[in-house]
Formats: structure tokens, sequence, C-alpha cells
């Protein structure tokens, strides 16, 4: 794939994962981000918008103050719908990286509903987490394929990294029996600025759903976290990468179980990120190839590089004609 | 990626490699054999050609004699120039799964521009490993471009699988600094099928090369193996990994290196196959991901599954009128 042609890119969200998108694409020297948004604030400059203050330590200050951190950038100003005033320049746009909560579910659809109204015909990127949205998404495929839309869903860690990485461990056998997938994420220094991650992943925990951690306070987020001493464990959790590989022709999806560890008490991961799949050989053998990820990469690092590659594939897939909804196992070699 | 299309396959070459490439497509509901040939023979049947007898014990043993095995075949016929009636076919096939020797280094891009020459517009998929073969294949471009071939090179265990492992882990860095691959084999029980593989493997040692090794009969091959008491250590292998990872935007040549252990006098693996991705995260940290194949796993299974993957991903490209040449890293995300 040919990575050397520049790209213009809108990054809707500026939260935990946003602001480390736009410092990434500081290494990328063919990625410009044109458009920049937050919920309360837009930045559309078609040189490149300055968010240096955003990922800069100032820029979280202006959130604590209930400002958009994005409205007081140099090219920002405040406006009640920024992703409208993203829109309004879509055809500058050559891809859309949504870093936007996945609450409510509707969210993200949503969005690349308005996308695909306002006649946008670019790549779309997310890093969703959940199942049942691939169901909407997938419903939206045949107007995906019309309006000349590429979008590839569930670009992050996981879904995302890891579910191409398991794509890749599958190439060994002509049949696969697990997928597991087990990560493992310390984020004491950046829990301020995962608060929705965070949330969203309480949402994984017995007893909670996304609708009812919707509702609960921060201080009962903190609650839950007290409760559980800083360290949350999950198992057999939503994640779509169980779709996305089913979609590719890998499994089923009941074949994929994703669960982690994730703990705000330390910056340290509490168990290395590790992705295990087994299957059989075409001569007849059962085994497990393995992926890890050093245990000193962050998550955003490994949603982030994930991303930031899947969107320059998709680009690819777009500049070729290739429209749709691709998940990540598809951008990879065929099983 | 979709891959429930019927994929109609020309398989060049039934040594060891060749063998396993069709035992594997047993499994694959969706590719088709259609033609396949050795050096004395070939076969053709546009409905699938039978080739039970060269899978099987008795296939070997016709070589032995000194036949050819593919003329052998119910559909077989026996010809001086097989590769001639492959082409005369072309027109039925949608990928052509070169599993031909890499000695002299001239064969695989001869062959490509025979099926060139007779305008043939499909997909081709070798499984080569010397990286000077890559330039040859790179003058070829504009070529391939114009006759509509998507050519995705180097699809094998290493380069291929390997290759695209390494892509794959990189996606947590903005630079790679070293990849490292690999690699062990055993292969006591499949020596006498892999002798090509293993000749072509001495011409990795110091003293040695590609057009020395072609020279060389089986007993100073022979010779060789004992001296070394039949395990081969390899070190900065010329394999072209390094070629396409480059190709792709991931690394300079340079930073990558291959090595590995094989060894004819046990079926276990020497050492573990393992694929090692230094690089810099967007934050800065210093990181090794790692990539590890079961034990268990054959090389021939390592082999086979990943160049019928790549296939897939090649006819997906054709199908979309993406042509021209394609490494293993370039089909994954971009860096």
């Amino acid at each position: 794939m040919r990575t050397d042609e520049p790209i213009d890119v809108a990054v809707l969200g500026t939260g935990g994962i946003g602001k480390r998108t736009l410092e990434h694409i500081e290494h990328e020297d063919d990625v410009t981000p044109v458009a920049v948004c937050d919920s309360g604030g837009v930045a559309v400059d078609l040189d490149g918008v300055d968010y240096c203050d955003l990922v800069a330590a100032d820029g979280g200050a202006v959130a604590q103050q209930g400002g958009s951190e994005v409205a007081a950038l140099p090219d920002g100003r405040s406006t009640d719908d920024s992703i409208a005033d993203v829109i309004e320049v879509h055809e500058e746009v050559d891809a859309v990286v949504m870093a936007l909560p996945n609450i409510p579910h509707s969210f993200i659809p949503d969005t690349v509903e308005r996308f695909l109204d306002a006649g946008y015909s670019g790549v779309m990127v997310d890093v969703l987490k959940r199942s049942r949205v691939i169901d909407w998404l997938e419903e939206m495929e045949p107007e995906l394929e019309d309006a000349g839309v590429t979008f590839v869903c569930g670009a992050g860690a996981t879904p995302g990294f890891l579910t191409g990485a398991a794509a890749v461990a599958a190439q060994s056998f002509v049949e696969v029996e697990e997928i597991e997938i087990w990560w493992g994420v310390g984020i004491e220094s950046a829990y301020e600025e995962n608060r929705g991650t965070v949330r969203e992943d309480i949402a994984h925990l017995d007893g909670y759903d996304l609708e009812s951690v919707a509702e609960m306070s921060d201080d009962e987020i903190q609650e839950v976290l007290d409760e559980h001493d800083g360290r949350l464990e999950f198992h057999d959790m939503e994640h779509a990468d169980d779709r996305l590989l089913e979609r590719a022709g890998f499994c089923s999806a009941d074949d994929v179980e994703v669960g982690g560890i994730l703990d705000v008490t330390q910056d340290e991961k509490p168990t290395t990120t590790t992705v295990k799949v087994t299957g059989t050989t075409f001569d007849g053998t059962t085994a497990t190839n393995t992926f890890q990820l050093d245990d000193e990469t962050s998550m955003a690092a490994n949603v982030n590089g994930p991303a930031i590659g899947y969107m320059k594939a998709g680009v690819f897939y777009n500049r070729n004609g290739i429209y749709g909804l691709h998940g990540p196992a598809e951008l990879m070699p065929g099983f």
C-alpha cells in the first residue's frame, strides 16, 4: 500500500483518545488535521489546525473550567453543533477519524448518517468497541457504497489492532477454533482524560450496562472503582472483535473471547496484552499462535497507531474505488 | 475482504511446497485448482484437477522413478514446456500460485513475463525468498499495471507470513528501529520432498551462493548437511522481508534482520519462530512487540496458509481494479 499521498483528516472528539490521535499525527508527514472538534467548539484550517494548546497541559485546564478546549485554539470558535461545522468542509476532508464516545450507542451511526446526508464521499474511521454497533453499521452498508464512503469500523486497539493481529496469527490454519484477546491497561496518570473510557468499561461489569452507566455521576463511577480497589477485571466482553472476525470469515463470533484488566492505580500494565489464536493446520495439527504487546506500550499508542494505519488502508481503498464497510480483519490477508 | 467468491487457480510447481499448496486448497471451498504442472507434465481440468495421487504417497514414487508426477494424474499428460500449457488456459485462471524454485533467480520473473506476453490479467502469487528478485519484479511494475495483473510477491512464510506479522506488530509505533525475524524448521520426515528448499538455504551459508549450490550434486549437498550434523544456522539472510517492509514504508531494509535454524534430523522445530519489532511510540516509549508461531505448526502450514490468504487479498484487489506489485506488508494497515 502506498502511504505517501497527503491525507487531510478531520478529528471528531478531543477526549483522551482524540488528543492522542492528534499527537500521533504530529509524527505523520503525510497526514494533516484540517478540522478538529469537541462538544462545544470547532477549529478548521485547511493548511493544518494549530492544536498545540490542545495536546498541551493547559488544554486540560480549559476543560476543567467547563469550556471547549477546541474553541480556545487559535483556529477555534465556539459552536453548539461542532460536527455540523466539520461537515460544512467535508469536501476538503479525505478521512474522518471519530474519537467519539460510545455513549449513546447511536452516536457513531448517527454521525455517519449526517456525513452521508451531506454528500461526503471519503473515508471514515472509528474506534468503537461494542458488537451491537456493527449491526447498525451493516444496515448502512448500501448507503455507504452508494455515497462512495469507505468506512473502517473498530480500528482502535480492541477491536482493531488485536483483531488484525488475530487475523494474521490465523494464517497457519485452515480452521480457527478459538481466539482469545486479553488486554492490560494501567492509566493512573491518564485517568482524568480517560474517564469516558473507564465509564464505558464499567458497563461491561456484571450488573451494569451502557444505559445505566450513562446515568451514573462521576462520584458513583468512583465508588465502583473504589469497590474494586481501582482494578477492574473483565471477561467475555461485548467487544466487536467477535463480529469483525466473523464478518471476515475467520471464525464464528462465538469462538472469540475478549477480556482484560484495567487498573487506574498504576501506569504499569496489570497484565500483558496477548492475542492467542488456536486452530488446526491443513496437515491436521492443532496449535496456538501468539501475539504480545510490550508492557511498555501505552493504551494511547495501541489505539492511535492502528487507527491511523487502518485509516491509511481506508484511504488506499477509497482512492481505488473500494467503498462500504470494512472491519480490521477484512483489511488483512483472507481466510 | 470478501473471500466467498470462487477462485480458480493454477499451481505451478509440485515440489514440497506445491503439493502442500494443493493439500491446503482441499480445505478451501471457494478455491479450485484448474491447472497444475511440474517440470515434465501438466494437468488441466476447468472443473477441478484430480490431484489425489499427487499428494498421496505414490505420487512421490513416480518422481523417484524420474517421471512427471503431474503427467501421471488422471487429468495429466507429459509435456516439455508445462508452463506453456498452463498459459494456454490463462483466461480461465483467476490466480497463479508459483511454487517454483528460486534457482535460477530469473525463473520467477521469466515466468511472469511469459504470462504477461500471453495477455494474462489475473493474480500472480509467489513464495520467493531472495531480496534481489524484488528489483527485477519492480522493473516489471509498469507492465503488470498495464496488463491488469495483481502480483503478490513474497507471500510464503518468510517473506510473507512473518513480514505481515511485523507490519502489524509495528502499529504501536511512529518509528521502527529494528525488525528481527527468527525461524525454526525441523523437516526430517519432509526432507526428501524439500531438497530444493534445503539447497536454496545452503546458498545462505558463508562461502556459498545460489550459483554455486545450483552446481552441487545431491551428495555434495548431503556433505554440507553432514558437516553441520544436519542442523544449519543462518544469520543476516538475504530474505526479501527487508525490501518488502521498506517498500511499504515501515522501515529501512537495513533495519530488518532474518535468521533461523534448519534441522533435517528432527521434525520438532529447533527454535521457536519469532518476530520481534522494536520501535518508538508517539509518546516516546521504545518497546518491542512479539509474534510467535506455535512450534507444532509445520513449515508447509506456515507457507501455504499465508500464500492462499495473500492470494485472496490479491484477488480482491484485482477484482477491484488494483494492479501492479504488492508485497505482504503493503496489504496490511499502512505505516
